[in-house]
């Protein structure tokens, strides 16, 4: 039973579609949605049938909420959201988390196989089931305990969601110039690749790591927005910092 | 002709040497390498040969004092650096770049198809022999003037220096909490991916965007290093500043 429409159930249902033992026996939205077979949809909480599991994927503000709507008690009910403590669900069901470590988008395909999924249980008892679930979908399946959740999310912001507004600074920086921003893909994914095999620290390049003073303070004068100046002096020191250690 | 044995050396080298219509004559080192054959390594400028290009790809400040040494005139010599104008060249000969915009590290192998090479010469009519050369290794061969070599150079410190400082950061909260950095593996390469098919501003997600200033708050709060919570302020402003416009 999957609680939401959003990024995530739109893509953890096409996932389990594909597993044979499991069923999504119903999808709970506000709203109807087209990413979803419309005999499975319900908009009502009174017509929530039974299943293992209850996985609440809506926005972080509206789980509390929507768990303690649930007319039923003692059932397994989880939520998916990496900074959010289980017991944010009410408690008159049994409770954990199954985060997906993840960026989803709804319209791009992702591999579920390749994703890391993070469950946690409150009870000890719970958990096997969650595992087992989790497994028809991951072969990356990880006890995550709470405060483990949150130092994930917040590397996640790190190295996803700030990573990916420096490479919108870069395509800034590209149109300013008339270059092509898709020159930099290649580089981009290299960057990134880099780091299987090498850890980031062997994987450092550039002129910070050099302490290339000369070709640091040009990128500086090149660059024309404060805020851009910023971020290249405070990253440039930080680099500088880690290789003092 | 290559001049240097570092890391760009070493891959133009493997690059070049799976072109049949390409000999590289010669290979100066000032150090003995084994990356490259013995019968055409030279460490002597007096012994250098004939060739149709001189490639110097050597640490950016020493680029001026080699091309000082090369014993002949009019030949065609570039450099391989993205921030350096090609009139640190000695003028002496014809001048040019052959800036291949990818990050290079000796051991890690690399598909030079997919590296775009920017080109520049100072003569018009020396372009085609290196856009010729250039394309015997790479599909993606460009016409780049220095101001826009400039600016690509800025524009990869953000999308591969900067971001692999990310990547950094963090592989140390995961540190710090007990988690296997590698978790965070398919996520990192999604991000990178995803700019394939969506632009960076459409591919952004994560507490700065949707300005979930609770989430913002408790992320400064777990962070222990002042630098990290001070990269997390500035770029979560950033990013929030992006969407304003
Ligand atoms: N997107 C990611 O990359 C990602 C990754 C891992 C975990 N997560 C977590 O997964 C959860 C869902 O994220 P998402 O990206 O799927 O969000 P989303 O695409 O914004 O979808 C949110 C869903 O929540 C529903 N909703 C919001 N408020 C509601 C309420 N008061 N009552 C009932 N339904 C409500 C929305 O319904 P309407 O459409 O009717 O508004 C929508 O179906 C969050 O906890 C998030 O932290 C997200
Ligand atoms: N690495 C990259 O990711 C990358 C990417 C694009 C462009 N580039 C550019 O390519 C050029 C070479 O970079 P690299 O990474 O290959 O450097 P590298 O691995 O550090 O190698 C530098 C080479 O320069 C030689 N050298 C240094 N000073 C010299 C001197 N005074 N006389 C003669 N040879 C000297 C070194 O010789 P010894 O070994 O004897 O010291 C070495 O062979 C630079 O201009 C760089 O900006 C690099």
């Amino acid at each position: 039973m999957l609680i939401g429409s959003g990024n995530v159930s739109t893509h953890l249902f096409q996932a389990f579609s594909k597993v044979p033992d499991v069923e999504v026996v119903q999808v709970f939205s506000r709203t109807f949605s087209n990413d979803f077979p419309s005999n499975i949809q319900i908009s009502d909480f009174t017509q929530i049938s039974e299943a293992d599991v209850y996985i609440i994927c809506v926005s972080d503000n509206a789980i509390a909420s929507v768990s303690d709507q649930l007319p039923f008690e003692n059932r397994l009910v989880v939520h998916t959201s990496g900074s959010t403590n289980f017991d944010v669900l009410n408690a008159k069901n049994k409770r954990g988390v199954f985060y997906p470590l993840q960026t989803f988008s709804k319209h791009k395909e992702v591999d579920f196989n390749e994703i890391p999924i993070c469950l946690e249980t409150e009870k000890e008892t719970d958990y096997e089931i969650l595992e087992k679930l989790a497994k028809t979908i991951s072969k990356s399946v990880n006890k995550i305990d709470g405060n483990q959740r949150k130092a994930l999310h917040v590397s996640a912001v790190f190295v996803c969601n700030f990573v990916n507004h420096l490479y919108h600074i870069g395509s800034e920086i590209c149109k300013e110039n008339n270059i092509p921003f898709h020159i930099l893909q290649p580089l981009i994914e290299e960057t990134a690749e880099k780091i299987k095999t090498l850890s980031p620290e062997e994987a450092q390049t550039g002129p910070a790591l050099r302490k290339d003073s000369k070709t640091i303070e040009k990128h500086i004068d090149f660059l024309t927005d404060s805020t851009q100046k910023e971020i290249y002096k405070i990253l440039t020191n930080s680099i500088q910092n880690v290789e003092k250690l």
